[in-house]
């Protein structure tokens, strides 16, 4: 299965594309759409998010991630397997929290490129296909990297702001919540939010944070709208409360 | 085949991760997208949308219907077949009015559950496997129910109000065309708003509303746009005049 | 291969539907969604999008494409074979900038009739079907027609217009950028923008213009919205300036 994570945006005719070029190269491999709305041209956000939604699939997986605002520049392009999952797209840290949650890595420096590269557009050109050729079982020509060498070892181990934002306004952050204290609460937008199983567990309109089906510390408010009761976009900070 | 009617939004790896489930349970089943924008958190509303948009499908579909507030609290699982056609889904009433509408009906109370259940996505946890258990011509465990349990006898037949706004901003009702008497017109937004066939028999601008490809009777703009018009969102009232 | 091309929306029940019918109809053919918001209502604009886009796409592919603000009136359908690839859709100019760039085409007025003929969905009941059909290699009952029939010669060969923004803000425009002189400005929103081969290669906040991936001269600004900053939307004029 390949799984198509990337900031294209629902519309337009990237993703698309990309599809039309995986089903040329990887004809009858299932496809799936997980995010076309990754943190937009923001790789770092976008890794926490790409860990967390990543684990829940099984080994074998190919993650075809774009979130690539160097498109077209020096950036390298890369392959990783960890643990058991491929992913393959820039490099520009957009794998750095997978790989550093991992228990096994490898990476690699793709040298295939395509006849034709446009300039803007690798996710169709160069991505897809080498996608296309892992998910087949087969190797692009390519060179084995050390693998510290595609981290950003700066970056904290879970992010305290909010890294996506959903149709029911429900706001994601890039906390795992198996590392928050028990009875925490989550600071944003003036307010100190207790922890909660579910939506229905609090009040019609009240706030809450959950771990979400992924293990993110999520914010929603019951049968409300939290990024509207909150103010809450990506990129808004979190704090953890006792 | 599989067709998937959910609140979920477009965006969000909701659908996504729902895919990868019946792509694991089901593979080679066809999934379509049919609505993602569900009436949000209305079961009610969503009821009526769902027995029009089902009807054109064939015999053997299995509608994979998610509009469930109440994820994680009591609320039962159900699957019910309707007139050839399987529903699964929450307990909520969001197959209301497909029963209603049945000539044959069976209702059963899903008791199986998966290792992992998640709080807050049972479309990906419980209903997609289910659904994809179906789709292969098996069974999960499950327990049948008086199908009078799972009904809503008060909800109308029909239901005089918006529930759906598309991308050209027609506005479509819970009202079935076929119940509504010859030449009547429908007043919503201070308008009294004459039927016509299709949107070009309109004089550009002008409101109409005709029979969808559905059966439901929906308002238009030609080549304008109804919801901004004339003040329509989800859940406006309509009334029915001679 | 077949590829969706439309106006309907991201949203809606109506992409799914045409799908159900392919899945009927040519089960087992792979679907791409390519664009679901073509310039509204607009086949004109659209033509130009079309035409650029299908050159990407390998002989054999059929286009679906459905921009069709007429649908139940009285303009034809059709279907067309230019330079190896298939068009079906109204007749309406849609086609035209693909008929005039081509090195061969033929056309023909699509005859065949489903049962039962909506008013207002010819995409799900008339035109998927018959996608169908040809992606099958089977013919629909059909007559040839002159190809000049279904031109457009008053149309220009490139549109001076932004015909698409995308979700980063970026704005396609209808000019091929191998037409454009070497060093030209595009003006548009009060500003003559310069070339460049990729964002990077502008600094942060500057505007460009670029080749994109499917050869159309396409506005943005590096890490920033386009649309919002100079004011664009589909429909701006862009002027081509030395």
């Amino acid at each position: 299965m390949i799984v198509l994570f990337t900031d294209f945006g629902l519309a337009g005719p990237y993703t698309g594309q990309m599809k039309a070029a995986l089903a040329r190269d990887a004809a009858g491999v299932p496809v799936i759409d997980l995010f076309a709305d990754a943190p937009s041209r923001d790789p770092r956000a976008a890794s926490y998010l790409l860990a967390a939604y990543a684990a829940w699939f099984p080994a074998g997986t190919v993650f075809l991630a774009v979130v690539d605002p160097g498109v077209g520049g020096a950036r390298a392009a890369l392959a990783a397997l960890i643990d058991g999952r491929w992913f393959v797209g820039p490099d520009n840290g957009l794998f750095e929290i997978a790989l550093r949650r991992a228990a096994a890595a490898q990476v690699w420096e793709i040298a295939w490129r395509p006849e034709t590269l446009s300039a803007s557009f690798h996710g169709r050109d160069l991505f897809a296909p080498v996608a296309a050729l892992i998910a087949r079982g087969e190797a692009p020509s390519w060179t084995r990297r050390d693998a510290a060498s595609a981290r950003r070892p700066l970056w904290p181990d879970d992010l305290a702001a909010i890294v996506y934002v959903d149709h029911y306004g429900n706001a994601i952050t890039g906390l795992r919540a198996s590392v928050l204290p028990a009875g925490a609460r989550l600071q944003t937008g003036g307010r100190a939010i207790p922890r909660a199983r579910t939506f229905s567990d609090a009040a019609p309109g009240e706030a809450l944070w959950y771990e979400n089906a992924n293990g993110l510390a999520e914010i929603a408010v019951n049968l409300g709208h939290a990024d509207a009761a909150l103010g809450l976009a990506v990129g808004s900070p979190v704090t953890v409360a006792a």
